[in-house]
């Protein structure tokens, strides 16, 4: 993806160390800062303290993770096996709520274990994670070709006019490795020469919409706005919104969508107002084991000081200012499900379906059938 | 109010200078600071960059600005009526979404144009102002009173618990005169023994729930806890939430809420948790005159920078950050409009009445019947 330089993507392995690295996601747009993955405590730091986030990258990285676990092995040390597993166990552990994080772990994990000879783990680790990597890529590069109709569309409905989509949060090339999921159909469509402009969310607490949505779209050349969170339904009831789409951290095979706080709240706008409401992901993000998203999808809490400190930029410098009075508490929800009643459909590597279990069963039948297989938890 | 130190009002006549004074609230929760308002210009410029906010206390410091322009007409000039009505004319176009604020100019004004001597019309403004401020008082405490059954009812479906009330933006004391509108039953609640706890919407982009309506709960003793915007609808389908009380800018005779940006999503919440939303007002907060909210409330559009910048404390000074990058545009729309089908009921002086014509209408048939009267626009 072009960022204005060359091309980046939010994780790489350093050509001269060998080294695991990543973006420092906490200090965009104002500062573009790296960190180097080279112990598993790193690897879930990075996870747990979003220097990477979205749940493809979230994958993404824990599959490096695991790589970064087997190639810190002490030489000789006793059991191996059963250090890696704890060691998967700790990454698998790092966040609650992205499936992709479970799913990427037990990925690598599974063709080390092919390999009784730990010699030969490192190889496989590294092959099991480029393939998930090259593979998140592709998915997302077809998740725009996939969604970019619904744009097209969009747009011979108001021939001349510019196509207005509203996302929230970022499901970007940042959230994923390249594309995005949320954004991918949105950068084709543009690089296409559609008139196409976003409705930024800035999706607090983090502001991830304001800090890295605005910011990818900015270095594209993407005409968009940032809002409040507050403003969407504003938006829609007064015809100022084509389509939403928005990716997702875990979505059940029955259609109900975990996604950053406030999502299921512009579901029910876009419902309210006609407005198609589409989820954008890359497979790796279905449950296939979970049935109802709002009863038993785990929503991480997190610390409420990322709800009373907000972050940006003063005097040049990044800062940090305290919003409520000190000594008001805050809670801090990441997550919210929409339920599926109130998504239009999917948008996914293999094409788009609605948001039911028959329709997703339908484009996914290899994967409906399956559970989740060997993971370092149950081999 | 009690706010730690002695009662205390967001407007007062300075016992010193017979000035008329005002708290500061773009500083608070973290600094307590007044400003004195001498001339028009300070009025309006009090009302328009919200030194003051809240439908009801623009509507009582509209009040003053008309004792104010009354009391600076230089003496022996030409005219002083035409003078007169140019200045409430400044006045009343301020702010375009508050009902309160045209109301009040427009009360004032009657109250003064009944003379035509100009030497009566500073003790006329004075009294008519000092009758809607104490008005509006007595109504706050009166919608304390009707409200309160709404949150007793909410306790015995749950003996024993905490009753979970979410509120958006400010409708405190700081948005009144005292008591406030939405508070006003959840201070008395709190003060006869009730166990209650608020949910406080930040409201983004000015912060006015987590700096305002924080800050006055916890003078209060009330417990309380900082939310983002984006958090209610999962409080809501997590059974989180009890009941919503919000405040209102202006509510058409229909039933329609014009309130801050945001309060429209917690209602499409609300409805699809089956969680009671309603809207507490004194009566001056009616449109008498407008049918379809939607269509036709104005909806103020503000400075984009209020969505860029954050204020809050850094080293115990405040400080204002950037949060997205610095070319992207932002868009700042002040309030939304909350359909009546949506609204569970209204908490007026008077009483409570369903969000219908009929059932407004027959809580206040006396002012239902009226067209604005008397204005400096149209006398």
């Amino acid at each position: 993806m072009e960022t204005g330089k060359r091309p980046f993507r939010p994780i790489w392995l350093d050509t001269d160390s060998g080294a695991v690295t990543v973006i420092d996601q906490r200090s965009l747009p104002h500062e573009l800062a790296t960190l180097t993955l080279d112990s598993v405590d790193r690897v879930v730091y990075a996870i747990q303290e979003m220097v990477v986030r979205g749940a493809p990258l979230i994958g993404i990285t824990a599959a490096w993770g695991v790589v970064v676990a087997v190639e810190t092995l002490p030489e000789g040390a006793a059991d191996p096996l059963d250090r890696l597993r704890r060691r998967c166990e700790r990454i698998r552990a790092a966040r609650p709520t992205a499936v992709n994080l479970r799913w990427a772990v037990d990925r690598v994990w599974s063709a080390v274990t092919r390999h009784d000879d730990p010699e030969r783990w490192r190889e496989a680790a590294r092959g099991a994670a480029h393939d998930i990597t090259e593979a998140e890529a592709e998915c997302c590069r077809r998740i725009g070709e996939n969604g970019l109709p619904l744009i097209e569309e969009a747009r011979r409905r108001k021939p001349g006019e510019t196509v207005h989509v509203l996302t929230h949060c970022n499901a970007g090339w940042l959230a994923t490795i390249e594309h995005g999921t949320a954004t991918a159909p949105i950068y084709l469509a543009h690089d296409r020469g559609i008139r196409v402009h976003v409705w930024v969310d800035e999706t607090r607490p983090l502001n991830q919409g304001a800090r890295l949505t605005a910011w990818e779209l900015a270095r594209h050349g993407v005409p968009h706005t940032v809002i409040t969170d507050n403003a969407g339904g504003h938006l829609m009831q007064q015809g100022l919104v084509d389509l939403v789409i928005v990716g997702t951290d875990r979505t059940t095979y029955t259609g109900d969508v975990a996604n950053k706080i406030g999502t299921y709240l512009k579901a029910l706008a876009a419902r309210d107002n006609g407005v198609p409401f589409h989820v954008a992901l890359p497979s790796s993000t279905f449950d296939w084991s979970i049935a109802d998203g709002v009863r038993n999808i785990p929503v991480e809490e997190r610390d409420p000081d990322e709800v009373r400190f907000v972050q940006g930029i003063s005097d040049d410098r990044i800062a940090t200012v305290l919003v409520p009075p000190r000594e008001s508490p805050a809670g801090n929800f990441a997550f919210d499900v929409t339920p599926a009643r109130l998504v239009t459909g999917f948008i996914t590597e293999r094409g788009r379906c609605g948001a039911s279990p028959e329709e997703i069963r339908r484009l996914f039948p290899d994967m409906a059938d399956t559970r989740a297989s060997a993971s370092p938890g149950n081999s």
